[in-house]
């Protein structure tokens, strides 16, 4: 690999989606989950902790200590929504989030201290023991939302004030810890991005070199960490984190990363989220460095993940236990964690991966993650969330309003915000169509202002029409992606001097573009079983439906039983059918058997007891399981 | 059910196995078990409690709070071993066990206080906490384990020691506890079942009606341990196990089968140990007493536990975190707790109910316990111990030489000491065979003095010989149990005047027996395959095989592969065949399919990648596996 950037995303303000599918999610987003957020950050004292540390509110920090992170994840989600939103949701709604964010925002740049330190926890309940867990308490992991909030307020909306404060915060930060000064970073990594994100927003290089130094101090031996274990003060905040890092009386750092320096990692370890924030920050760092040991490094742990550690929807992380890794090919189903938070980081490294190198197979598990596991963490109706995404059910698990932790709700919420910025980019005389949702981009290829519009009807179908619309006739090449599951592609571009290259993962058409061309695309979306590699011991004699990006499953709500008794026969044909159920779905039904749910008296019997009849079985999205009330569901159904 | 004392165990004196299956256990256990649970023993300190009591030895208590039960259960094992062991090990193998038995007998004795406390935790480390949380500290637990092996050294070999000191103890406790006292009784629950053994033993009622009262105290609301959990003094010493009875801020008892009176349970709930122990002591109370709410509850308990609980290992409570039973039909099979303690204590219960209904059903279970999910606890080398008893295993599992909670090293050992208890009965005028284990019994039937010999191969065949054997003719009604897997049985008696009849579970021979007759029997031992009730979703699309009592099992070490990836064609003949290994087995061979494990670079491909093969498999049973080392094993394979 050699890592290169050769793209980057248009600003929200330059690229509309435009299709029903995300649409819809970005204007329930307005409607529905920002207010409904707002709503659960100032019932549980989240904004409170805020006016508490100015006087504006009486008591001392509630929750938990990382609760401030929620209320700038918040606010980040606020922004896009707000680039994003007047199109789409009415002034009045668009209003109340404009309040609400507003609100939070002032709140948080009244608690800043003079010197530039902000972590309500601390300020309030512990102010000498700042800086003295950093392993377990989550202080710049808190900063570092706070700077992406500030980029994002600053980006999206021309908002400096977070901006300021972040600012303020990170030289900070810097002038305590550093290269000069003391050695530390955070347990849960997240200030490394976002520090990034900070030097392209003020072009000022300081802090990606800050963030540098804290990548790669990471996992030198002995940790930073070792320390803090050692020093009962600064732990007894968080006693019962400390089993994560001290196994067998020695301090083993997977947990956190902190096991060895990156270049060294092999293999994806410890907490999902962590991780990814983690390497999305290096990827970042990477760019145009010419580091091939990073370069390598970063890929070596992206297929171990990708090809050994991954669900089928693109969730990761299978154990509750450390909400995070296992070992290769480790990923049952009914008990999976893949929290919701995991598969969005996954997609934001995966893009940063994309960016990079240009390679499609980054975008093939963006798409996977952001089609599936991603939103499966959040309902139709935008108020209640999944913290962990099985992929399968027994009837227990249902999505909620809000967590004790809750990290999920506004991660997803800043994800659909900023979904302009994952399905299409740009680079110097290209545009890349990385999904083929229904979109408008304006962009300038030469000095051309051009604008882009996808019209589709993705992810129900395949056929994509991208009309080219240049002010005047320009060149450059329309990079169309070609999804890894997509088997036959047809595309027509009625004054076709030549035909279309392919160039990892995109079919590309470099040529000049005359006024209002229109390229079609059919990138083929139709049913397709698949299976795992035998090694996932779990999903041995079973299959998985899918269609186009989307993963499907069988929820006891269309068949009547219990998925689990269902058996498909793979080689049947299936039926399509688009229905209004669930917002507006297409159905597959599948043809199979199933068990009967009559037996003896007994646990136990003769094989054959059980009636096996043929029958026919209704499949649904699996992002959108779960919406009619908990229920049995099952992904990998049992294969004739 | 109409309880009644149908049966009673014959003492170890007048009954010994002969088969080379159980004779086995019972040398190794003699010469391997006692004398490596006597060295764990030593190593840990638990011996060492006792001598710190007494100024014996300097220090203060080391180890769990409950450590000084495992004294008691190995020298009730120890007791058993050498009630029976003389024939079966050397003389210096049965001295040393002698030696070592005597030694902890003695250091136990030399510990009770003056007015009969006796608790090596609370003697020296918590003097004031005594009785001051009962539902967390197993006070009354080891006591009643001390109970337990007072009276099996003075029923096995006539020494009283430990009685006394039982006696003592039981005495001290009914001073402070008791209706006209104070109310209490154990959190675990084992003294009852204890105190009814010594009313046994010292034909003192008193010691039953105190246990009566316990039983029937539990449950009642507000619970006695409430009021414990209200006192932070006495919950400082086991803060952790806080959550199992305090749930969303309210009391609730399941963990310890404390959530209502005994009588109106209807499921199998909490900590599985516990809940085995309890309703032992609840049948053997029942007893006799025309209390039919009792014995309802008891059957209706039972049969929610073996009909929708319970592996078909005889395992029982498949969650780690609660040690036990969480819903119906809920029995995963990689994460299976099944604790070895747990099936032992569903033979003690399945036994006492058999002994007091005649009905064969219990002994079923009883049987499917003891050769699989019980014995499956030790390793053939009698050395080692599983805690846990998973269906499946991806090759983590292995048995280890002690554990810090080491309850069950010393739980199988008694059980195997004891074994005679369990295969034969004998009731006014009857002999019952429950298991068809070769053996000799010294029984009296209206006063003629009748010898019954067993001659099997049980059970690797289901051919017994049973040789009745009276000092002169006499009448008596010889009871064999059919077991329920048993599809076709063959009888012969060569002056058979009358046809068997069959009584609940049992062929009965209810004739006048002249000298050295002969009845053999053909139980029918074959391969069979068997299914669960479809409700148990992990079973589903699966088979066990199963050889008259035995569950058999795959492991790697004969397939070459994972099991995981074989799938049986259930339809096809079998092979037996007699080999070496483990032991001595038989193994059965299966015909079927299995995935090769070789895929795409990918997770995820179209299904069909994966090529099968024709192959077959061979099985052997689940109490002998990981003898060969840590593999891969599975019990449920898929059927085709």
């Amino acid at each position: 690999m050699t890592l290169r950037r050769r793209m980057r995303a248009l600003p929200l303000s330059q690229i509309r989606l435009t299709d029903s599918f995300w649409t819809r999610y970005q204007r329930v987003l307005i409607e529905e989950t920002l207010p409904a957020e707002y709503d659960q950050i100032v019932a549980t004292s989240r904004l409170a902790n805020f006016h508490r540390v100015t006087g504006k509110a009486e008591g001392t920090h509630e929750g938990i200590y990382f609760n401030d992170s929620d209320v700038y994840k918040y606010v980040e989600a606020c922004a896009y929504g707000l680039a994003v939103g007047e199109r789409l949701a009415s002034k009045e709604a668009c209003d109340r989030v404009r309040r609400q964010m507003d609100e939070a925002i002032d709140s948080v740049v009244a608690a800043q201290d003079p010197d530039g330190y902000i972590n309500t926890f601390f300020q309030l309940k512990h102010p000498t023991l700042k800086w003295r867990n950093l392993s377990m308490l989550h202080e710049m992991y808190c900063g570092g939302h706070l700077i992406e909030a500030g980029v994002a307020c600053f980006q999206a909306l021309g908002d400096r004030r977070l901006l300021d404060v972040s600012i303020r915060f990170a030289d900070h930060v810097m002038s305590i810890f550093g290269p000069n000064g003391r050695p530390g970073y955070c347990g849960h990594q997240e200030i490394e991005l976002a520090l990034v994100r900070l030097a392209d927003a003020t072009a000022d290089k300081k802090y990606r070199e800050f963030a540098r130094w804290m990548v790669e101090e990471r996992g030198k031996s002995p940790s930073v960490f070792l320390r803090e274990l050692d020093d009962e003060g600064a732990m007894t905040l968080n006693p019962g984190l400390r089993h994560h890092l001290m196994k067998d009386g020695r301090y083993q750092g997977e947990y956190a990363q902190d096991h060895a320096p990156i270049r060294e990692h092999t293999e994806v370890v410890g907490h999902a989220v962590r991780a990814m924030y983690f390497y999305i920050a290096a990827a970042d760092l990477a760019d145009g460095q010419g580091d091939e040991e990073l370069e390598l490094a970063l890929e070596r742990i992206w297929n171990n993940l990708t090809h050994k550690r991954m669900y089928v929807t693109g969730g990761i992380g299978p154990s509750s236990k450390n909400e995070g890794f296992t070992g290769d090919y480790d990923l049952p189903n009914l008990t999976a964690y893949a929290e919701t938070c995991a598969s969005v980081g996954l997609i934001f490294w995966g893009q940063k991966m994309l960016e990079l190198t240009g390679n499609g197979e980054y975008a093939d598990i963006v798409e996977r993650a952001l089609y599936n596991g991603a939103i499966s963490g959040i309902s139709l109706d935008g108020r209640a969330f999944f913290y962990d995404n099985p992929l399968e059910s027994r009837g227990q698990h249902q999505r909620v309003p809000w967590f004790g932790c809750a990290c999920c709700p506004p991660n997803i919420a800043r994800l659909l915000g900023a979904l302009g910025h994952y399905v299409a980019s740009v680079s110097e005389g290209a545009f890349f169509l990385h999904i083929a949702a229904g979109l408008e981009a304006e962009c300038t290829f030469n000095g051309v202002a051009t604008r882009i519009r996808v019209e589709s009807n993705y992810p129900w179908s395949g056929e994509v029409k991208i009309h080219v619309e240049p002010e005047r006739p320009v060149r450059f090449a329309l990079h169309v992606r070609i999804p890894d599951w997509s088997e036959e592609v047809g595309t027509d571009l009625p004054r076709a001097e030549e035909e279309a290259t392919y160039e990892t993962g995109y079919a590309v058409f470099d040529r000049t573009w005359k006024a209002a061309e229109v390229l079609t695309v059919d990138l083929g979306v139709k049913p397709k079983w698949v299976e795992s590699d035998p090694r996932v011991r779990d999903n041995l004699g079973r299959a998985a439906l899918t269609f186009g990006p989307l993963v499907y499953c069988a929820e006891q709500h269309d068949l009547g039983y219990a998925p689990q008794l269902f058996t498909a026969d793979t080689e049947m044909e299936m039926v399509e059918a688009k229905e209004k159920i669930l917002e507006g779905v297409t159905t597959l039904t599948v043809e199979g058997t199933y068990d009967v749910e009559l037996f003896t008296d007994s646990l136990y019997a003769d094989v054959g007891t059980t009636e096996v009849r043929e029958g026919s079985a209704k499949f649904v999205p699996y992002y959108a399981w779960c919406n009619r009330g908990a229920t049995n569901m099952q992904v990998w159904v049992r294969k004739l």
